[in-house]
């Protein structure tokens, strides 16, 4: 360990006055106290010269008395390498940045035991806060034992019932809804949703709005027009088959992310079909790779940036001491249309 | 702080001992001892009886002798959202699971300083080793020093000259060869090279091995035909107009990986032509996704999951006491052929 022993309250406190003041991270400045070449030889001038300044090794005892920081929050989604949390963490991270605070990362698949692992490391760090889009089935007392541990959180994409932490997300219900609707005015009557599952949050309010717009369209839904499955491009491109083999062949699919679209349309392009022409689709998040899809995909802009940005500025406001409240902040999506919906063809 | 003052040490140490003894992580056994309810009832009780047994309150003195270890392990990538490093990474946590260590993440989107504030939390936090794909121009100074520090560093995908740690990589000239003389074998003379650049030693290996075996086969390389460029897929797709519009048109482009092969296809059929008819298309990874692209896609497959794998049992390893030398271990890549390459079409 770098600075162990007695004195680790006190110097941490005393490197973030000094990062502060000169704006560096406080691991430059232990570094740069320590003489190491990890720091560039001018900034390790500087600093030292400022912790001179300051009394930095003669008064640590005042420097005790105030509030310690690590300069640290965690991160932990279900998988960081799915573009859709890949777009919230980079405005996530770029938020952080500009507060001089280190992000680390973690993946949880939906395990809880690696969630809780990951929240007991940041404990065990001192870490400031987590962002966290919750783990399938997390209790709220993981997150409000977080928080009493002095480590508040904030949620994004998913809530969790009775956490009482500020929750960021879409409006997935309003969303699906655009999405379905579009294709409802296109002609489509038979309309499949493909991809996702009810186990989430999302997962049951982006079936609900598909279903809404359904039902107020006065379209009959059937069971097998379901195809839940993986939210991957390998779970859309499997769904295809099945999608094709139903008897009251669907003419559209609402899939569940863009992903899922993305599959689907390569698998239907493959059983010889063009989608956008013989099944249209639409697909949900807008990720960069949507305009650039063969077809370019129609699909429901779903704020992930918005996402990342309120959540990462929530949790700082937190860290600084102001009062944030339960907030359940729905951002509101979009629908962009390209070209893989057209009216239906009947054959 | 979790556990601050002059008892860190020694009850970190001892707290290794108790999870090594239990099977769970050092930061369950720590919350358990302070009757967190993050911890399961069973789990805590069993931490607290064995930690009774072996005297975890009256004898830290003797467990301070003990080597203090903290389970936590950085990896630091150019992005992790990448898909081939996201692949290298599931099977460095994989490894890293079964040894019980913690995985923490973090980008350096190539920028030194990133990179280095990355390093600098790691030795702050006493982590016990660093996996890393060095951003470009990592200076060999820079890992020695993580390295004198206590920060035993393995580096993935790119070397860094004089930096005497083990390196896990593809063999990068060998893989683009085995793709050009594909294309060559296939009747193609005039053939591109398309995405990434030459900064790094992958770069300047896969342009090498494409140069190798173009002059090999006695074939003219066009200074035009190396459209350089972001390794993504939408720089690939931004390619496609480039590629198209040159004078001696190309009829084959070898891509220096399959995120610009994808997004080339798509830039290609946007153009009105048929990827795999009228331009053949190699990629490099054979990512999950190449399989499943329209057309599917040929393309080289790099063993990320071995370097991942080799990278991360390397590190625990040296965590473990090992010698290991200064390994270079290059991953020989195969090529495997999909709908992505056929004959030349001549108009």
């Amino acid at each position: 360990m770098f600075s162990g022993g007695a004195s680790t309250l006190a110097q941490k406190v005393k490197l973030s006055t000094i990062a502060d003041a000169l704006g560096v991270s406080t691991a430059t400045v232990s570094l740069a106290l320590r003489d190491s070449p990890l720091v560039a030889g001018s900034t390790r001038e500087r600093i030292k010269e400022h912790a001179r300044e300051i009394g930095y090794i003669y008064n640590r005892r005042a420097a005790s008395l105030r509030t310690s920081r690590s300069g640290i929050v965690g991160v932990v989604v279900h998988d960081i390498m799915n573009p859709f949390y890949a777009e919230i963490l980079r405005s996530i991270e770029h938020e952080l940045d500009r507060s001089r605070q280190t992000f680390l990362l973690s993946n949880h698949y939906d395990k809880l035991d690696k969630q809780r692992t990951f929240i007991d490391t940041l404990l065990q760090l001192g870490a400031d806060g987590v962002i966290m889009s919750p783990a399938i089935d997390t209790p709220a007392a993981d997150i409000r034992m977080a928080e009493e541990n002095g480590l508040p959180a904030v949620l994004i994409a998913r809530d969790v019932e009775g956490a009482h932490v500020p929750v960021f997300r879409g409006d997935d219900a309003y969303g699906t809804a655009l999405a379905t609707n579009h294709l409802i005015s296109l002609g489509h009557k038979r309309i499949a949703m493909v991809g996702g599952n009810d186990q989430t949050s999302t997962g049951r309010d982006r079936y609900q709005g598909y279903l809404n717009a359904m039902q107020a369209a006065g379209l009959e839904v059937q069971p097998t027009w379901r195809i839940a499955g993986p939210r991957t491009k390998q779970g859309g491109f499997e769904a295809a088959n099945q999608l094709l083999a139903l008897k009251d062949k669907p003419t559209a699919a609402c899939c569940w992310n863009d992903l899922v679209a993305i599959g689907l349309m390569n698998g239907i392009s493959r059983a010889g079909l063009t989608p956008g022409v013989d099944i249209s689709v639409t697909g949900y998040d807008d990720l960069e790779e949507a305009a650039i899809a063969t077809p370019a995909l129609t699909t429901v802009w779903n704020g992930q940036r918005e996402v990342g940005r309120r959540a990462a500025s929530a949790l700082l406001d937190k860290l600084n001491g102001q009062t944030v409240g339960q907030t359940q902040e729905l951002i509101r999506p979009e629908l962009h249309v390209r070209q893989s919906t057209g009216r239906p063809v009947e054959r």
